[in-house]
């Protein structure tokens, strides 16, 4: 089944409480890492599969895009991105990624933030999505990273004294769900494999442009020490890939 | 300093007799995962970086290349290779990798088993392959998975019982040099992150076909139950890449 926590009443507030203050881990780890993957973005179409708030899609809309399509599962998030993220040249849709459909070479991008370890079906997205793009078009999205996700407490190893002694990993190569806690019980993540992520890009006829592992640069870990426990294990994997 | 622990009397013997019960992890992990990835061997000219006792190459010898050649840094795995290991199609050379000399385009396949995390600059090691290979001609190497290297400690974490709890992870963005205890003390291993291993070869101009995270096969798993940890914690990472 398909997995929807983001309509849940106290997962959203939750959620847009983590989002709106902007110190999250997104602003400092991922969203740059996903900036720095992004390609020329002059006169493309540009479909952000797991849009949320409609941050991106807005960034995009002003970026000198053709057309920005935002999809989500959420209700809620699609709702506020069409009343506070909206523009003449994005369109916003609700739907589960797995539902999604478009007509075969709509994209020249597609980008995902943080929503491929929701999905248990990732071969057939990943297949959707390449007949999605345009000969020459890139996929860039992020995960959670493996190590991130193998165990799913999802938690540091703390000793007496409180302080973090090592991340533990466990069944890395065991795929399949993992019910972790994040506001609310019994999120479901799908725990794969860097090895599955990759490969099922290639057999699909992507070709690898990047792998990403980002750290905190320099700058904000001097204001925010808290910031270096991601330099002790890696939080999120971004891939880019173009189909050929 | 280029380090050469296999000429020290107590590793030789000791490695010695690790692969000569060929029980060890390389017989049920990493050899069938790296001869998963091999090419059609027909006529080519192959090299093995970090030939170890030749086994490897003498394969290749018997399976219809046009010759292969072997380096290792260690003068006792070479002269082992050399009287045990022997064909007309085989050169042996003492050498360090990072020593090692060839003219351009020499190489259709380039292999190399776990060697790769004992040389500090990998990518120089990488821009050297690069060159040695043929127009189309391929990379694979294993070394031990980042998983692995990125705590020096190389253990479980047991519990009171002496079982395995889970498999310890720390300063994996931090990459350099790790000393750890392998038959002797202060075995010098360089820890990179994936995101190294891999950008570093698309940087240059490789196209990845395949990573790989091995596990034991089942028939492997029904005979030695030791071998389920693998399951739970990638001990090898593979890389096949195709120069353009």
């Amino acid at each position: 089944m398909k997995q929807n926590i983001y309509d849940l009443d106290i997962f959203f507030s939750g959620y847009f409480n983590l989002r709106k203050n902007e110190s999250g881990l997104n602003l400092v780890l991922e969203e740059p890492a996903m900036d720095s993957l992004l390609p020329d973005l002059q006169g493309i179409d540009v479909l952000d599969a797991g849009c949320g708030f409609g941050k991106q899609c807005r960034f995009f809309s002003e970026s000198g895009v053709n057309s920005v399509t935002g999809i989500d599962i959420s209700e809620k998030m699609i709702g506020f991105a069409q009343e506070n993220n909206s523009a003449k040249n994005i369109t916003y849709l609700q739907t589960a990624l797995e539902d999604a459909v478009f007509p075969r070479e709509s994209f020249d991008l597609v980008v995902s933030s943080l929503a491929f370890h929701y999905v248990e079906a990732y071969d057939r997205l990943v297949d959707d999505i390449f007949n999605w793009l345009k000969p020459g078009g890139r996929l860039i999205f992020s995960v959670e990273h493996p190590i991130a996700t193998a165990k799913p407490e999802q938690q540091w190893i703390i000793d007496e004294a409180g302080q973090k002694m090592y991340w533990p990993i466990d069944q890395y190569s065991i795929e399949g769900p993992r019910s972790t806690k994040w506001f609310v019980d019994d999120v479901i993540k799908y725990h794969r494999t860097i090895q599955t992520y990759v490969n099922t890009l290639i057999d699909q006829g992507f070709r690898l442009i990047r792998i990403l592992e980002p750290v905190p640069s320099d700058e904000f870990i001097i204001g925010r020490p808290d910031l270096e426990q991601f330099l002790r294990r890696p939080a999120f994997l971004l891939i880019s890939v173009q189909k050929r």
